[in-house]
Order: C-alpha cells, then structure tokens, then sequence
C-alpha cells in the first residue's frame, strides 16, 4: 500500500466524524452525537420523532405540527394534489389555497399519509427461506417470496400496510409496520410564486427566499385525526451552530455501490439517463408554449423534469470528478484488502466484486433496450402507465402471492388501487403529444427495426401510433379502469379500448426484458451486494448506516452557513432578502414578487428569517421533513439541497453540501403578515404554547 | 493543422466580436461598437471622455464631476490619504470625512491627480535611436536613453508631465502629457464599513453592497479648479443591457505575452510571488493583533496584501486552466504559422518566439535572487524604501539623464519629490517587525551564506538587524530626507543614520542583480517583443489593443448580470439587499451595518440602485474609474472585477467576467438619505442639470 493510500485507509477505519449518516431509527449514531454535540436521543425522544414523522405517498415527508391532525409538507409535494383539485376556473397553484376554517378543508383525491408505528428485524427469516448454493436466479426467486410472504402475514396480521426493507444493499432486511391515512384535506397553501420564487434558476440553490410549504390535515372518521405525537413550531428557530435533526424518507443514495457499479453510472446509465430526460423537458415545454392551459397542464410535471435534471447533472460531475473517485477506490481497497487478510473472510466474500462487475458488464450490454422496454419511459404521463399496469397486474393477480411482480403483491394492492383508481384529471391531449415525443424517441434509440418499436408503432408514425392509442379511449374515466381490474385477464384480452390495445402489446416485451434482468442481473448483483455487506458489518461492525431507502432516517447536522467562490454564505435568510433579490432583477420573472408578498411590502418584518442551510444529511424524498432541535420543537421544514450536495448522492460533504429549509419563523411571520390565516397560526401557537408547558416534552 | 486546431484559428482571425478590450483614446474599436451597439463616438466625444477622466498618484483613476474641480474616485483609492491624515483621535477611515463647506474641505498630503492631455506617436522616433545590428544590451540603452530625452525634450517645452509610453509590447512608442493636479483636498469620504461593506470574504464578489466613493476637489492657485470637462451623474444608471463605457487607467495585463512567458509565469514567478504575500498577510496580520492603534496602522497595506493574494491566486488559477493554455498556444501557432507562411515576415521574425523562451529559461535560473534583491520587497514599508530610494538617487543624478535607472530621470524627478518628501506618517515599529519578518525570509529563502542576505544581517540575527536599521533613524523626518538628497552623495555615503547604513549595504547587489537583468534578460525580451509585435501588425493589421499599462484606456460593454453555478445573478443590488446580507448574518462582522446606514433604516430607499456590473474589459488601476453612458453622464463608478474575472489578466471573457460597479443612484441616496451632504448633493443635481440643458453635451 503506498503512503498516501495508507492514511486514507486509517481515515477510513475511524470512525465517522462528520455530520454524516442517514440512521435508522434502530442504529441512531450515539458517539457522533455525544462527541460532537454532546446529546443522546434517549428511546423515548426516538420515539416522540418517529410517530410524529409521516411519509407521503406522492414521494415527500412531513409532519404532524398540531394536535388536531395539521400535518406539515412542502408545497412542492403538496403541488400534485393543489393541480387535481385545480380547475381551468380555479387554479389553486397559481393562486393558492386558504380554508379559514375546517368546513373549508378540501379532500385530496389520492393522497396517502404513512405513519411507522413499528419495525422488526427480519434478517434471519429472510435469510433461512435460500437454501445454501441455489444459483442466484433461483435464490432470487426465494427471497422475493420470502419477503411477499412477510409482507402478507404481517399485514394479515395487524391490518397494517407492511414493507420488507433491504437496507445496507441485502446486509439486513426489515419490517416496517405503517398506520395509513388516505382522509387527508388541504388547509393551506400559498402561491406557486411564493413557494417556488427564482424558479428554475433558484432551484438547488442558495441564499434562497421561498415559502415552499403546505398545511394538510389528517382525518380519521370524520373528524380530525389526534396524532400520539407532534412537533410544535418553535419561531425563533436554530441560532447559528445549533443541532438540528431532520427525521424524514430520503429516497435513495448509492454510497455502496462498488467501483464497478459507479463507473456504470457514470459512463453509461446517467449520461443515457441525461440525454431522455433533456429530451423529455424539451416535450414539454413544447406543450406548455401551447397556451396558459397547456402549461397549467404540464406545470408540476415540467418541475419535476427541471428538478431531476439538475440533480442528476449535478449528481452525474460529482461522480466525474476524477478526485471523487480515487477515495471511493481507496475505501473499496481498504475493505478488499481487510478481507483477503483474513482466510475465512477471504473465502466467504473475497470474490463478490468480481461477480458483482461481471453482472453490470453484463447489464450494459444491453441497458438501453432494458432502460426503454421497462423504464420509466411515461414521466408526465399518466394514462399510458395506467394501461400498461392494468394488463400486467390482471396477469399478475392470477399468480401465487410470491410468485408476482413486487409491486403487485396483496400488501401493496391497497395503495395501487388508491393510485390507479384516483378521481384525479387526466389530459389525453397532452398524453398524445407526449407520447408521439416518446415513440420518436425509440425509433432514434433503437432503431425502427426493433421489435418492441415496431410493435408499439404497429406500421404507423409516432404521430400516428400515439393518435391510434389516445384518441377514444376510455381510460380518462375511474369506473372504466376499476371495470377492467375487476374484469381480470380475460375482460383486458377482450377490451377493445386502443390503450388498452397498445398496453398489451407492450406487455411481452416489457416481460422478457424484466425478466432477463431479474434472473441475469438483479440476483447476481443483489447476491454480491449481501456478501459485501456482510462483509462490511464483518470487518467494521455495524458502525454505518445503509443507503437511502425512502424509509423514515435520522439525520443530525447544525445550522450553519460557509464558503462560496471566495465569500461567505449566511445560515439563514430575511424577508427583505426576498424584495431585493426581486428588486434587484427589475421585478422580471421567475423575480417577481408573489403578488401577496408584493400587497405586504411595510407589513412584513423585513428581519424575520426566511429560510435557512444545515449540514444534516438529506437527499430527494427527504422534501417536506420537519427540523427539529434537541427539545422535538419544529425550527424548520426541508425543501431543498443547495447544488454543492448534488454529489451527496455518492458521498456526503460536510464542508459546502447544506440542506435547505423553509425556517419555522419565516412560515410563522408569513401566516402572520401576508396570508390571512388567522386560525391556523393560532393552532400552531397554540400547540407550541401548551408543548412549552407540557413536561413531557422534555427528555 | 488539426481541424479543431483550424477552426479555432479560423475564429481567431475573424476580429474580435465580444465586448473586449482597453483600447487607446487613438484607435478606439469602432468596428465593435457599431456592429454590437450601432454607436461610434466622435473626436470631441472622445476629447470629452478623456479631458473628464484623471488618473491618481495612489494607483487609481477617477473623473471630475462637477465644473468646480469636484472629483470622484473610490474609497479604497482614497484610503491612503485617509488614512495620512488620521491620528489616533480621529480616524477618517473608519468614521468617514465630511466637508459640509469647502472651507472644511483637508488638504491630502501627497496625492497627485493627472489628466492626460495631449499624446503623440513617437515609435518613429525612439526607433530611428537604435542602431541596426546592436547587440540587445546595447539597443536597450540606445532605447532607453532616446526615451528619456523624448520624455526630458517635451517636459522642458510644455512644462507637462511626459511620459514615453511603450504599446504593444514596443510595437509602438507614445509620449503622454499631463496636466498634474497637486492641491487635491478631500471632500467626504464615507465610513470605511459603508465603502468596504462584506470585508475581504466579499472583496471581489458580487452580488455586492458597498458604497465604495470618494470625493475630492482638484485647487488651482488656492481656488477650486475649473476643469474643461466633466461628467455629470445620471442617477437613473444603466438599464439592463444598456451600453456604458469606461475611461479609466487599467495598470497592466499580460494577453501578449508569448507561451514560453505565460509558462514562466505559472510555473515559476506567480507560485513564488504567491508564498511571498501569504507571509505579508501574516506578518501584517500579526501586528494588527496587537492593539487597535497597530491595527489602524496596518490596516491598508493588510488590505493591499489581501486584495493582491484574491487577484494573483485568482489569476494562477485561471492560468493553471489546461483549457485557457491550449487557446494561448493555438493563437501562437496561428501567428507563426502565418508568419512562416511568408519568406519576408519569417526572415524578419521567425526566430523571436525562441529568442524569448531562451531568455525567460535564463531568467528563472536566477529569479529568487533577483526578485529579492532588487523585487518589491517592503510591501508595507515606507522608511526602508525611502532610504534606498536616496542612496540610489544621489548616485544616479550624477550621471548623464539618458543613463539613469528611468524612475530618476528628470522628467520622473518632480512626483518622485512629491512622494519622497511626503509629510505623511511613518511608523517606525511597524516597520522594524515587518523588515524583521522580511529578513526572516530571506534567511529561508536564499540561505543565510548568501552574499546580499550576509550584508543585509551584518553578523546579527534578522530581529537585531531590523531594529540596528530602524532604531534611531531620522528618515521619519520629511527634513532630514531632502537634505539627504540636497547633499548628494557625499551627504549619503557620510551619514550614519542605521538605515541609510543599511541601504547603502543593499545598494551594490541590487545594482548588479538590476543590471544583469536589464542587459542579459530584459534587453532580449523587448527586442523578442517587439518584433513579435510588428509580426503581429503585419498579419493582422491593428485590430486589436495593446496590454495594459496604467494609461488612459476606453472599455465598452454592457450592464448585465450573468450565471452562477446554476442561478442568475442580478444585474444591479439595492439598498435592501444591504441590510438583507447584513440580517442573515445577525450583524456579524465582517457584515455589521455601517452605522450610519443603521441610524438611516428606515430613511432610506430600498429599491434605490446601489451598485451594477457591467461587461466593460478592467482590471487593477481602474478602481475609480467613471461609468458613462453614449451621453458622457457618469452612470457608475468602477471599484471591483468579480472572482469570475480573474482571469481577465491573461484572457477577457465576456461569458461571466463582471466589473462592479457603485451605481451612480446609489451614490446620491447614500447622500440625501445617509450622509448629511446637502451641499454636495447639490452640486452633483445642479451639474447634471446644467448639462442636461447644455446641447453641446449631446454627441
């Protein structure tokens, strides 16, 4: 080992020291927080955050804030909901929403709250169900319908929605028991301009001046769901180096994935990845220069695009940087050398990489056919996808439990239906352009001569493929969907509706390329990622946290500014921040004032914080997650990381990498000075006040 | 050739395009101007632009504004007089000045204002003085002495100032004449936290809030001068996009040297240039942190160092860039190629491009001694250079005026009075640390056997030596410096003042090192360059614009913000934004609100301008220099390049590289609605509004 390899190595074996991690609630990082902060979460103060944290299922976190149900999110989250229940006449995102009072509270049409009530380990029963020296294939086979089997004895059991969750890449497996709530109404939302000021341009960066958050609230019966536990606001929020926690569902990271995997990434899956995803926001921002209806359409969707993009361009030069990956290669040779030290170690894991490099040679071989027969080739759509799920599932249903498709198992069926058979509206006019966009795209990728191509196009232009499966088809309407489901295998075959037709004809190929990847890559590589994991715990204990698994994490860190080109960037931000980075651009757009900001210039306390950076650990999905300090109070709301931690998704900085949140007093000072809601600050005073005198609260 | 190699010549050749250049007054680029803006400025808007523009002793520019000789520079140009004329009771620096009437209006100490008035092409004249087929060292005399005699002729005729002005790399010779300007008094200066707002983290960053201002006013027989022409302030500023120029004194920049010197300055000269100023700064920091008063004292020349370490290290860094090397060398090689291409051209040039690379190979075998013996080795001093300035100049004024070193020429001999005889403070203890810590380095750098370093020490330790030299020195007196220099160097060789003892010891080796490099290195160098010049006029003609070279230059280009990372940055700040930055650090230094903008929170006008960046080409020397629109109103008032512009010293980019600017609105308000400055205030609306009423403003 030469020298310098050899420290690193040393760094490598202490252990962590920044405010680094994504802890399960099982393995909060106890020393780092004693030794850097002093403070240990006791159980109680654990449990306290994870009863009051929720999971929404449109892909964000949030909160409890209140005793009556108000549940906190970020705007952009809640933006889904705010577009269905939005109309030509009444555009609830552009303008807001604001429910003085409950009677006024409107139900969202398919959004689903999680709560983890409880969690087991489920290693060992996982592990028991793969009998010794079963090629991978095969193996794979039993684990999937080991861990369906789990899912559905538990859910069978406790009426709750139960995952099996792989953490630490196999190294464990758990299971997590949710209370679902699908009873949720929109109280409060502030504009689009206020939630998302700067635009596109501002998106991932910072110093940043937006109100990105949302009040929900959470019914049960009827009435007004009473949480176990909440957060109460605490206004004046973190002073500079304070620790903060964020207790939210980061998504997912790839901190251990092997050489070989990030070298995948980088040099074939993200810049492939890229390339559609420049293409797809070109698609649709074609659509919304249509009209303001178009783009009202397109809206959240074009977002989504924009905001992946730069996160994946972003993620995709982090993991270029030839610096990056020199420390990766010296942790994995750190961890391969430890290994071959020890014989029994050595003849347990010692060839995983190899197996494991071997099956993504294999993958890239033919990753794009796999990327675009089973991909997420409909971004923005939503009726093509719903087709191609009806004629998998009524297949799917037919199969023994274990035998099916993840996502078609009985413990997932209810929250499928809730999503498939949502009253939400749909745009086939949209759907057709885009799709037409995508069928083009094939022709390109793949060549016209594809079978799975020529299939889809079925002797028409794209233009006319998409026309032929959009126009006159029924699947706009929920009972037309809910017929077909109920209908089964034999109703789909029969259906002569053109998406439906279009869906099956996708169906085989999307099948045989699953397959193929399931059986050929998946188990192999699922099978080496245990090893190394197993590995791993061997040689560093269990002395880390497992990547993100948009399961509910502890991430702890401080609020805190840093540097930036050669100045400084502050911790937080003030409202006048916000009139004079408007100011400053002449008013132009994405620069201009949200107009009830603009109504409140003199009202507002131009002092108060608006939003701002802590170095806790965050990536997509943590969106929406409270911050809270060491008393459980809630000081801020995460919407955002600044574009420094783009490469968080490989490797956490602490230096320049922030998370960034809406800060408690900035939403508190807005409720207060721009938006008329009387009520709801009161609740949320209310409920901070009767926290501050309840004892209970403190650990 | 390559094709990409070609097509980048092919771009090369093509004139230039961008907003680039400091052009002189002679040859501005009017080929730009109308092709981008559609704008050509006449001979008496030319005329106009430079009679209104001035240049400052201290290193700056500056204009008037105002037809009674009022005139506007920056704070930081202006700091040094400040800062001569405090004491420790009153400190202008960091409260301001305030004339409320020219009555109380101070008198600098030794700031000399020059306004170019006339200029001629003399490259016929100092050519026909050098003799065909002289060795280099002998037509570096030939050229040098013809210099003097040029500047000595002109300076008896017109009793101007003359300066020969070498352009081009001695492509072309000019003689400059000034009117000088030597009864300056100062007029207002705002609090040092007001101009320099955001302190060194934020020196060279934008967005930027800084009221970074000045004014004197220019005397003439104890009356306020009566300038011919000024510029009179447009507080509306620039809109976005909007044309503006500026007329100031770029002080040097090196886009012609060739490749083999750009390789010498980033291997060599800037690394070692760069450690040198890190061990300023810490010595300077390290008297600072003794008291309040020493901090006083050293508070410009850490303010020096530090702004001087952002630039250089900026500048190695833009230089370090493989990218900006490789489209240096292909501008090289599309040069010799062409010249290659012509017998004639190649006979007469080929050869310059090697003759350089074996003279900079010479050069860097002895640069560290070279730099130290004869560099600028008192960064921060003021008794020791002085001292050596008189051993050498009483040497020097015995030879004939062409022979002399050129800053003791007659035409030189006036400022050189002006300065050295200078009333302005001198701080003895100071001194000896810092020539302490110098000596220090010299031990370290060049070992302690080496000859300079033996005479300097004298057989004591580098303390000891330091405080023999400055301990008991009379040179703190302005008296005892004349009369050193009255009685030549009789005078000089007989006084036993330390430091005088101290610089005679220095004076033979730095004789010795200077004349090695003026005949050995520096005579092959102008040679080289000044045929790689004419090579150059001969391809392609005089499109373009010489380096800079503290003269008076006209950069166009336009208000306009620019990218960062992945967010917009403005094209102007406002006055809120002021205060925003200053909240989101809670008021922390190096962000505290000056307190008179604190007091006046609420007085002030948030939307009001306070400083812009423009794409106009800058660098060092143009702090202070005006902002004008096609109109000649002042629109701005330059005080700053961002980081993104480092690399201007080697290459303009016109992509993110900003000068910043303080809008001339801003000015205004700090005046009405900060600075209790009703008078001066009026001064400023009332010549903008004469001249708005006088035609012959309108070109």
């Amino acid at each position: 080992m030469k020298p310098a390899l050899f420290l690193l190595a040393a760094l490598l074996a202490a252990p962590l020291r920044a405010d680094e991690g994504m802890w399960t609630f099982d393995n909060p990082p106890e020393d780092q927080l004693f030794e850097r902060y002093g403070f240990v979460p006791t159980a109680s103060w654990l449990e306290h955050a994870r009863l009051a944290s929720l999971r929404f299922s449109d892909g964000g976190s949030g909160s409890f804030v209140s005793p009556d149900g108000l549940a906190l999110t970020n705007h952009h989250v809640a933006v889904g909901q705010l577009q269905k229940m939005s109309s030509p006449k009444k555009d609830f995102v552009k303008d807001g929403f604001y429910a003085k009072s409950r009677s006024e509270e409107i139900p969202c049409p398919d959004l689903e709250i999680n709560q983890l009530v409880s969690y087991e380990d489920a290693t060992e029963r996982v592990m028991a169900a793969i009998p010794k020296d079963v090629p991978p294939a095969a193996a794979n086979e039993k684990r999937k319908a080991a861990i369906a089997a789990l899912e559905k004895d538990c859910t069978d059991k406790t009426g709750l929605r139960c995952d099996v969750v792989e953490l630490y890449q196999g190294g464990e497996y758990w299971v997590y028991r949710y209370k679902k709530y699908t009873d949720v109404r929109l109280v409060m939302a502030p504009e689009k301009q206020a939630a998302f000021f700067g635009g596109d341009p501002d998106n991932f960066t910072y110093p940043r001046f937006d109100l990105d958050y949302a009040f929900f609230r959470v019914y049960e019966g009827g009435k007004p769901a009473r949480p176990a536990r909440f957060f109460p606001f605490k206004g004046a929020g973190p002073s500079e180096g304070e620790l903060v926690f964020v207790t939210g569902h980061p998504g997912s990271t790839s901190r251990l994935l092997t050489a070989a995997q990030l070298a995948f990434e980088r040099d074939l899956a993200m810049p492939v990845s890229l390339k559609s995803m420049r293409r797809s926001r070109a698609a649709l921002e074609a659509w919304s220069a249509k009209g303001p209806e178009q783009a009202r359409q397109a809206g959240n969707s074009l977002f989504g695009v924009e905001n992946g993009l730069k996160v994946r361009s972003g993620e995709w030069e982090g993991l270029s940087e030839p610096k990056f990956f020199a420390k990766k290669e010296a942790e994995e040779s750190d961890l391969r050398s430890r290994v071959a030290a020890d014989p029994a170690l050595q003849k347990a894991y010692g060839d995983a990489w190899e197996k494991m490099a071997a099956a993504v040679k294999a993958y890239g071989a033919d990753y794009k056919r796999h990327r675009i027969y089973t991909g997420s080739r409909y971004r923005a759509h939503s009726l093509a996808p719903a087709a191609e799920t009806i004629v998998r599932w009524v297949a799917e249903a037919e199969k023994p439990n274990g035998d099916r498709y993840a996502e078609f198992r009985d413990s997932a069926l209810e929250s499928l239906r809730w999503r498939l058979f949502s009253p939400a509206p749909t745009y086939p006019e949209m759907e057709e352009f885009l799709l037409a966009d995508r069928l083009r795209e094939y022709v390109e990728e793949l060549g016209a001569d594809d079978p799975f191509v020529k299939a889809l196009l079925d002797g028409k232009t794209a233009e006319e493929a998409a026309a032929a499966a959009v126009r006159g088809t029924k699947m706009g309407a929920p009972a037309f969907r809910k017929a077909l489901v109920e209908g089964g295998r034999k109703a789909v075959a029969a259906s002569d509706d053109p998406l439906i037709a279009f869906a099956r004809r996708a169906d085989p190929f999307y099948r045989q390329m699953r397959d193929w990847y399931e059986d050929d890559i998946e188990s192999v590589e699922t099978e080496a990622s245990e090893r190394i994991a197993r590995a791993r715990f061997a040689v560093y204990g269990k002395s880390t946290y497992p990547d993100a698994t948009f399961t509910l994490r502890l991430a702890f860190g401080k609020a805190a500014g840093y540097e930036q080109g050669k100045t400084l960037v502050p911790y937080k931000t003030v409202f006048s921040g916000l009139f004079a980075r408007s100011d400053s651009f002449d008013g132009k757009a994405p620069f201009d004032l949200p107009p009830l900001a603009a109504a409140s210039r003199g009202k507002v306390d131009m002092k108060a914080p608006l939003n701002f950076v802590s170095s806790n650990d965050i990536t997509g999905g943590n969106s929406g997650s409270p911050v809270i300090d060491k008393d459980l109070r809630l000081v801020g709301l995460i919407f955002d990381g600044n574009v420094e931690s783009f490469p968080n998704e490989y490797l956490y900085s602490e230096e320049r990498g922030r998370a960034v949140s809406v800060h408690a007093g900035g939403i508190l000072e807005s409720l207060r000075s721009i938006y008329p809601m009387p009520a709801l600050l009161k609740e949320l005073e209310s409920a901070a006040a009767d926290a501050a005198g309840d004892h209970s609260m403190h650990h």
